[in-house]
């Protein structure tokens, strides 16, 4: 079976929304193991929209077509799609029916725009749509069923839920099964592990892809059938093998959500102190619900006299050494953990850029440490991209990391290797 | 001249990272006045990639592709198109040398793959790409001109500002004088905008168009020629008085940099105690260089405990009103004001959600403060959306445009349609 998608529309095609329903939809189909072949975004031109129906349909077995079915002017799918099969548009009276009652419903007479959502192409199979006023419906055209959703996105998630996807499975006969381990990891660069990766023998029918989302790359193994879902325990081992401390998750997409879960199962608190991550740690935590059960406080100390008036680190030691130093973060550390005695802490300090670096300490050189009840670790490196947002956010990667293999029980100092220590 | 996008990417194709960059990049035309004929996204499959080359160059005269040329093997942008040209693939050495170089100069030695970044469709023009280790190219097929761009989102960015965009404009002549007005508007929904916006008359060749970023709204309007130009600051006028409160900045995409441009303008001082949004606030502003002369210390104050202990908030307060309450917030932001003498101090505490709502406080109940040295004001709203994410981002908005009204004289609380006051 050969899938596409049709986006339409003038404010998702010139960038005014970001087209977040075919995102979700080809995270749908990937969850059954069905890989779409093309999507095609067009505007909202009629001939666009009936050209592009006609070409597609000679090459796809089944096209989701999104959006275009509301009731005003520039909604023309139906029309198009009457137009690229060269028939009418007949009125549907089912759901002419079904728009008065939801209008009278709702104590209001139907606006006569509305009577246009009733219009479908003469041969369409009409798709119920229990929350909206756009009907679906379905037309055979060329090789492919067109299969048309509307773009409220709600609207379109329940459709494809409730209508489309059971659709295809009796439709095409879905049965191969497919499975996918996804592999988080940290420090090392895309080159780096695909040298690394593409000397592994993989078995037939087991693909391997990456995905990378800075800081991290996830490494992506799909098996596809009985077979290839039997070896793929032992093809995961092998490749975490060559991983190490690169791997940092393998169920959870971030090390944010590793860190967040690890807290709840352990039952541990944390407290923060951030310099120039600057909260990131902290609100990167708070949008997981349930992080209050384990995050006390963060402070965000970004002069130095508030490290010395809410932390307790000792002028002399900055004077001495510096904001960006060992001798800070690990200050910073101590203080916010004994404020509430918490488990944890972590602390951040360095030069996010792009001003104020030295030869001594360029933009990137940052410091982190970690406290626990009985000890403190921390190390210094140099991130080497000159790129503030950049080095703020592999700032917060090495925070979780420390935290993610203290709770671990290994030493929370790793190497990675496109980050230099000093 | 009509332009097409190819976005490639097996992660793209199913929704495993929204297509950020395509967006951006339909915006960006929009700001030229060039309106995207079609987007074509397909994945990382050698023979799909080599056939929509061969199909669009049929019918654009320019094709801007992006993503597939990272040093794995799943990168194979470059080889589709020597395919679809029928042309072998070749070294080319100017960009062999600058990626040894860039190696070199960071004290490593270039791993294999990436060798072949540097390995072009003959007839390829290399493009530069000054931060990253994919350069571009472009290559003339049919009637189009392809032009290759790395998916790095920030590489892409500069790439298109200082190579596709200046080409696009000396290679179609785009010599006509456009004028681009944005208004950034907050707490006003989108079709009450429309319906009272699209009632102005607007003189030809002035288009107005919305973009939607939640939690605000843009309007840009769009004037071509001389006499739309002259036009424009009549009608900009006139929508302006449309939008009242709800016109956020002129001159910045969000209210995190309109605030940081008043607070550095203005040489005044800021603290921060956040509950619920939790770091965001510190966050967005630390994302701006230069914020460290304005932003002395924000305290997350997640739990009770550390509401009491680092803020000073009485415990009779918080257990007679409750954490979101006025009282609350009032005493968090005198607090956190306090401990520095800051000219200004904002504080949240609100239900973020899922759980944690009641009768009397459900979810989307949000209490906001702001203090300055002579003054406080607070107020609580009630946020209509349920989730977690746009209830934090939404509190960050209000609290900034608190604080940004008080900066230019205005009274602090405003009146926002789509949010009611409680």
């Amino acid at each position: 079976m050969k899938i596409e998608m049709i986006c339409t529309g003038e404010e998702v095609l010139s960038g005014q929304i970001v087209d977040t329903n075919a995102a979700w939809f080809g995270n749908q189909l990937m969850d059954l193991g069905i890989e779409m072949e093309r999507r095609v975004t067009v505007g909202d031109r009629l001939e666009d929209l009936t050209a592009v129906f006609q070409e597609r349909s000679l090459y796809a077995d089944v096209i989701i077509v999104n959006g275009g079915l509301g009731p005003t002017t520039d909604d023309m799918s139906a029309l198009a799609m009457a137009n690229a099969k060269n028939e009418a548009l007949v009125e549907n009276t089912q759901w002419r029916e079904t728009l008065e009652a939801w209008y009278s419903d709702r104590g209001r007479t139907m606006p006569a725009s509305n009577a246009k959502q009733a219009q479908l192409p003469a041969t369409a199979i009409m798709i119920d749509n229990p929350v909206g006023t756009a009907c679906g419906f379905r037309v055979k055209l060329n090789r492919a069923w067109l299969f048309f959703t509307p773009g409220v996105p709600h609207e379109f998630k329940q459709m494809v839920q409730e209508q489309f996807i059971p659709f295809i499975q009796q439709e095409f006969d879905l049965e191969e099964t497919t499975q996918l381990q996804k592999l988080l990891t940290f420090g090392i660069g895309e080159s780096t592990l695909a040298d690394e990766l593409d000397q592994l023998p993989i078995p037939e029918h087991i693909t391997m892809g990456y995905r990378s989302s800075m800081p991290h790359i996830e490494i992506k193994l799909f098996a596809r059938g009985e077979n290839a879902i039997e070896a793929l325990p032992d093809v995961t081992a092998r490749v975490k093998a060559v991983l190490g401390d690169a791997l940092v998750s393998e169920n959870h997409p971030t090390l944010a959500a590793e860190i967040h879960h690890l807290l709840l199962q352990q039952k541990k608190t944390l407290s923060l102190a951030e310099s120039c991550t600057g909260g990131l740690i902290a609100s990167q935590l708070v949008d997981f619900p349930g992080s209050s059960n384990y995050l006390q406080h963060c402070l965000v100390t970004y002069c130095n006299a508030a490290k010395t008036t809410l932390l307790n680190v000792s002028e002399a030691i900055i004077n001495q050494y510096g904001a960006v130093s060992i001798e800070t973060v690990e200050a910073m550390a101590s203080g916010a953990r004994n404020i509430l005695d918490s488990d944890y802490a972590l602390a951040t300090s360095g030069v996010a850029g792009p001003d104020g670096g030295s030869d001594d300490k360029p933009v990137g050189t940052v410091t982190i440490a970690l406290a626990s009840k009985s000890a403190i670790w921390s190390q210094q490196v140099h991130i080497p991209i000159n790129n503030r947002s950049m080095i703020r956010t592999i700032t917060c990667a090495i925070a979780y990391d420390m935290l993610r293999r203290a709770l671990l029980g290994k030493d929370p100092v790793a190497n990675y290797s496109f980050i230099k220590k000093r």
